[in-house]
């Protein structure tokens, strides 16, 4: 397991029932600390995308940490403020224009220009020259897939103002007396140390052509190899190609750029575990085709990432009781929905077909732990199908002490909107 | 649209905002009617598999129709008896046996053993005479997609009793008094009536070797075509195959089996739309490669279909105002979440590659219908990732009248169990 040894598994359990999201602090603040140290010329902000795990908790101690926030809409830089973090640490990147821009500015809130539409409706509505310094999204035309790939850059993604129309927008700035300030090119960059300097240049050709962009946001996207096989960012070697793309800009132009970062994954996917139940044990043995396979009381409801992803978990069973004689066995582990495709173990990106892992032989009643669930678990959705309430989230402080950081919802809340019709 | 006019739409979201549910109690009212004349040769129940859309008001206008329940969680037996479900009209299939088994038991819940564990336990917990009769769910070794494929029913599917361990199933209701009078085998039985048949036949195999069964429940999975060139299950020509083989099972046995079925999408796929708003339209096209798109304020928060299945929903974008001039386009339409997988228009039966539909030109302000979203969309997980609230629900009455049947989740609702450090 990560982080956590049986016996506080079983304390975990018998305090907070499963399933539960549990993480700890301190392998959080090692990310944290991480991400901090990267490589940069000019300086360094490191914005946390916030909707890989919105917990007000984990906003906190980050924001306490120097991070600030990568809100993704309004209502997450909303929450955000709820959770105490200041809003000039937060800009929002957003695919929709929020409600209460205006408001939200006037709170100090940054603004990322996304597309054209929503440059022009930030000018006509934030008309101050307070607020006139904001950032543009530009779609560098590179992505980190391959062509018609869904992505968050290239062609086919709908991210960011193409890098052809950067005229047209500046066309906008000129009429409601805009200045772009700061750049934004994510792409999600993945782990390939070329494919960041390609973008780094790239981004840096971009803020020649804008002689006001003191910032310059690479976006996130980097990479943590949750189980064997596969890669994790290295932020040193990484960092070290932009720095020295950034150096060279400098001296070409004489600009110093200061560097902007907004890791989700990185920050929190290492520091978060899921400990359900094994709720059940069959076999299609029987048959030649068949396997063995482990219910837990989790699945899609807590991660829904193997579903949609075919995303690959480190899976640990710890038996109810301490017990040092058990056997290993192949398993397909699946979850608690009625749902074909509520699979623990699918193969890997491939979500409609089933894997076995090799795991301790389980019985009714012993835990799984499934790792690396802090990033796009607990904040992407999943609670509710099937009517399964969320489940609680607990925090390992750094000393070790347990702390309650989302109680555990109840049917009642779950169906509190409904109106009957008698 | 299927259901809605402009008209509607723009009242409806004049009254309710977007993103909105939409449900018609016409075409809801219809399913249910056909599905109530499903053929059969010795008695009919319809169970609704309510996880598909699980709302208080459609739970309560079904049961008023005369269909049962089909629960796949104790949390969904509670909330269709919170609903005003009569208890003794729910039967629970769940791969994960509720903490208040019993309590529901003495209400009347009707229990279906999906595995030897869950049978062992419902003798050991409702130990007492008057619950002696059960259900069996058993995997026939049969399922509706091919070897390995995540499936309801064959070797690589979990659910249900595999069908070489009847024997010991039977040992388990020995023991405990049990008395097995209901089965039942679901393997999701889509469009093709041959299927049908071979489940029928398989079923009545096995029905034959357990003499008390006087209920075969065939589950549910009846397709329902949603775009051109996608089957709807027809339930006469399926129903009626079946019915025979029920014929001829009395004929060769003299047992006149009761048939349960059990659909879902079935049910509500078809009465459900989602309504939308345009926020951006943005464009690539300066690229070669490149697409126009729209951008709604809707997306896998409202419908996770397209990015879990690459599900194909028919879309219509509405002008704001009546606008008869419009020409059309061919676009891709992509949702409100900072997710590159967050795409209304992915490539059938692929969620990671984009596709593009031909729509009237769309404007920033109007609105776009996801039609055949009744099913699986508000009943599964979507809202809360980027923080996006819970869109409402609102129910066209048969008169025309509109109903809302959830509100619109606050931010603080979806925050409302977090606990901050300080």
């Amino acid at each position: 397991m990560r982080f956590l040894s049986e016996k506080q598994v079983r304390e975990i359990t018998l305090k907070y029932g499963t399933p539960v999201y549990v993480y700890s602090e301190a392998v959080l603040k090692q990310a944290a600390e991480s991400l901090l140290a990267f490589p940069n010329a000019f300086g360094l902000t490191v914005r946390f995308a916030m909707k890989a795990c919105p917990n007000r908790a984990i906003l906190q101690l980050l924001a306490q940490w120097g991070l600030q926030i990568d809100a993704s809409s309004g209502f997450e830089v909303e929450r955000a403020i709820m959770a105490g973090v200041a809003p000039h640490t937060i800009q929002l990147t957003s695919q929709q224009l929020t409600a209460n821009l205006l408001g939200l500015v006037k709170k100090g809130m940054r603004f990322n220009a996304c597309s054209l539409h929503q440059l022009a409706e930030y000018g006509r509505i934030c008309n101050n020259s307070r607020w006139r310094e904001i950032s543009l999204r530009v779609n560098p035309g590179l992505g980190s897939g391959h062509c018609q790939r869904t992505n968050v850059g290239g062609p086919s993604s709908s991210f960011g103002i193409w890098k052809d129309q950067i005229d047209l927008a500046q066309d906008s700035t000129q009429r409601y007396g805009l200045k772009i300030t700061r750049l934004h090119t994510h792409i999600g960059s993945g782990s390939d140390p070329e494919v960041w300097v390609k973008v780094a240049k790239m981004s840096l050709a971009i803020a020649e052509q804008l002689p006001d962009i003191i910032v310059l946001n690479l976006g996130g996207g980097y990479k943590v190899g949750r189980i064997e096989g596969e890669k994790t960012t290295d932020l040193q070697v990484c960092g070290q190609a932009v720095q020295t793309a950034f150096e060279e800009f400098a001296a070409k132009t004489g600009r110093k750029l200061h560097l902007e970062i907004e890791p989700g994954t990185y920050v929190v996917a290492e520091a978060g575990s899921i400990v359900a139940r094994v709720i059940d044990v069959v076999t299609t043995k029987p048959d030649p085709d068949g396997y063995d396979f482990i219910k837990v009381d989790s699945g899609m409801t807590e991660n829904l990432r193997p579903s949609l992803y075919g995303a690959q978990h480190p899976i640990t069973i710890v038996p109810q009781l301490p017990d040092e004689t058990r056997k290993t066995r192949n398993y397909v582990v699946v979850g608690h929905c009625c749902e074909s495709g509520d699979i623990l173990t699918p193969a890997a990106g491939n979500p409609e077909t089933v894997a076995t892992r090799e795991l301790t032989e389980a019985r009714v009643g012993d835990f799984a732990v499934v790792d690396f669930t802090g990033a796009y678990c607990a904040g992407m959705p999943g609670a509710g199908y099937n009517s399964f309430p969320a489940a609680p989230e607990v925090l390992i402080r750094q000393g070790g002490t347990l702390q309650l950081i989302r109680q555990r919802q109840t049917l009642k809340q779950l169906v509190e909107n409904e109106i009957g019709l008698n």
